[in-house]
């Protein structure tokens, strides 16, 4: 009862328990008697098995959008099948944010928002530290710098936190460790599967290799649908130019409207980060030996000289090609980790060691498991020492629905 | 302060709190002074971050060892990176339990338990009735229908449930949903991804997958290491003939020492009914078509009759091989569920559908994703519409450590 009313924050002015142990009374603001009572009411008689989770929910582009609407269409199910009921209680985009702690009803999600209140001035993560509900995640949406710095102080306020946004695990490592520690002291949930291949398992399975102490010895990764598509597709000048499979990839949706994004390998090099960092590696963004797809000169001006310089170079991109194929090898932009020992002792999973990490574009032989990787999948494989034979794990790495799928799993653990 | 006397069973005689808010008084038996003050010392003063997690290991064979010593050389390293901190309160095997709510050393674990309690007359569940703690796991290592049939007693108790054993989930269908809705009701855990791939992520994918609504059309799988390394090795009778394949499987330890037990196809049956009923299927056992390997009279008789027995039909086995060889097929022992759509209407993930499960030796062409996977290795291929080119999980589905890693898996989630 005492817990029921401290946690809808109804203050408690005295108690008084007799010695039959039979009853207990306590002395409340009279004006908050009515909520005091509906609250006990609701303790003792209303026990549904059902646990309500409160998503904040921040983002509401491609990503935001598809859990909603997967919210809508699946909450009943997910509560049945989990116990776990999930209550949309405030949305936030850049602009705007909207706060119900009675619940926000996904079909009406984006036409609330659209009414919100301006987010302007730090309004939306004010409301969030006023607003004290239990279970309450904090779900990032967002490609942010803004909204991942802001996790420390949620933890604090009470919220957990679930992010398909790469920063704060990428960020510099001692940023990322203060911030793995803040989720830990307040025994906040962190959780970002979908930060490295969307809903596929990856980082799950690196986490519960380090955490029964067995030992990874390499990981070889796609982790980039786009630049697979690219170089899947791409023949030698066939029947495309290089700048066309460029051309496909962003009106297929796969690569972004710049997608010099893509081809700077700087997502790739986030994910092995984050991927390594989780693995148990001391990895910092200058560590990772990269070698650029394109030289830097590509980057500057704007996307259309940027094609331009695609076309102008068919002529080399043929002969990597070209070169490869003659060797019956396949080029794959391949994101990779090495445990490398330090010292003779192998024996104890401890055991010092450093960490290679690299990505690079490599030509592989037919043997190689990623030789027949096509399309937009990802693909990552694990080599330990209960996995000599590796753990591997493929399909879509990207896509609206396949990453709120991915968010909506991290929320339910 | 109410909460933690509560927890730890001290009756409250009477309370009584003054006006100002800032003391409470409360009346218990003086015998239990001593206790009370120190449960409410720890609750306020001794705020570490980290969460106890008390385990009940029962079964002590190659999993329930491997498992205490994974905590024994990681359980600090654990602590460290989750919060949570693994306790084993309590041993038992088919003879023997102790239990200990301070904690039993894991290198003391096997030693203790030899001396521990005679664990007859269900003296082990009546003892965990009795225990109260809070974060109580129930790790089942066993293969037992007896400590299968106690898990909703369990969870009455405050126990959740985290079990490599396969029975009760592939049990009649109205004992499994009774079991799902028993833990849904108490607020249990229940987790047993370790049934089926051993620590392979697939319950998990597949559970991902119905949560989200997305739709799965058809999971194809080899889920028996000991098959595979059969059908993998067996080359038509050139070096080897299928007895001899046999009987390497059995001691290279990757087949039970009665080989009728892998090859009966019994052990992938049942785990094909617990992948199809966390896809949603109603399957009973007897839906599952399942071509049997070999004829029902390979397994009457002794282990050597069998022995003799694959040895008269070589010829038919080397047959059956060469047959599919000569078309460029390889043999495959393959797992299968298919979504059937009963109606027109496909629009919605929830429109009626009825399963196909089958088992059954298969010839798969090259470009069958199961065609190049060796030895003892398990796949699970997932097609659905998030995933229309599937979603591959492939690695060990089998071993001490592996499956141990597994539970530990489940245990932290």
């Amino acid at each position: 009862m005492l817990d029921a009313l401290g946690r809808h924050g109804i203050p408690i002015r005295a108690t008084a328990q007799g010695s039959s142990e039979r009853n207990i009374s306590v002395v409340v603001r009279s004006s908050e008697a009515d909520r005091a009572i509906r609250y006990i009411h609701n303790e003792f008689f209303d026990r549904s098995p059902l646990k309500d989770i409160n998503l904040f929910i921040t983002g509401y582009g491609t990503v935001g959008k598809a859990l909603v609407d997967i919210i809508r269409r699946n909450g009943d199910a997910v509560a049945a099948r989990t116990g776990k009921r999930l209550r949309i209680a405030g949305i936030a985009d850049s602009r705007r944010y909207v706060l119900d702690p009675e619940g926000i009803a996904p079909e009406r999600a984006g036409e609330l928002l659209a009414q919100g209140l301006s987010a302007a001035d730090d309004a939306w993560t004010e409301a969030l530290a006023h607003t004290s509900l239990e279970n309450s995640v904090f779900v990032d949406c967002t490609a942010s710098a803004d909204i991942a710095c802001r996790y420390a102080s949620l933890f604090r306020h009470g919220y957990s936190v679930v992010a398909c946004n790469k920063i704060a695990f990428s960020a510099p490592l001692a940023q990322y460790r203060a911030l793995r520690k803040a989720a830990l002291e307040s025994g906040a949930g962190l959780r970002y599967e979908t930060t490295v291949g969307a809903a596929l398992p990856v980082l799950e399975s690196v986490a519960s290799c380090v955490c029964s102490g067995d030992r990874i010895h390499r990981v070889e990764a796609v982790l980039s649908g786009t630049l697979n598509y690219i170089f899947s597709t791409y023949d030698g000048g066939k029947s495309v130019t290089f700048a066309e499979v460029v051309r496909q990839a962003v009106e297929k949706g796969y690569a972004e409207p710049d997608p010099r994004i893509d081809l700077s390998g700087r997502d790739v090099l986030r994910k092995l980060l984050i991927l390594g960092r989780e693995a148990g590696a001391a990895l910092e963004e200058g560590d990772v030996e990269a070698e650029p797809l394109l030289p830097q000169e590509y980057f500057r001006g704007s996307v259309e000289d940027f094609y331009k310089a695609l076309e102008d170079n068919e002529k080399s991109f043929a002969e990597q090609f070209l070169q490869a194929a003659s060797r019956g090898l396949r080029l794959r932009f391949v994101a990779s980790l090495e445990r490398v020992p330090l010292s003779g002792d192998e024996s104890s999973g401890a055991s010092p060691c450093r960490w290679k990490a690299r990505i690079a574009l490599e030509a592989l032989s037919p043997e190689h498991p990623l030789y027949s990787l096509e399309g937009t999948d990802n693909t990552v494989i694990l080599t330990t020492d209960f996995y000599p034979s590796p753990l591997v794990i493929r399909g879509a790495g990207a896509g609206a629905y396949q990453t709120a799928s991915g968010v909506l799993n991290d929320i339910l653990k």
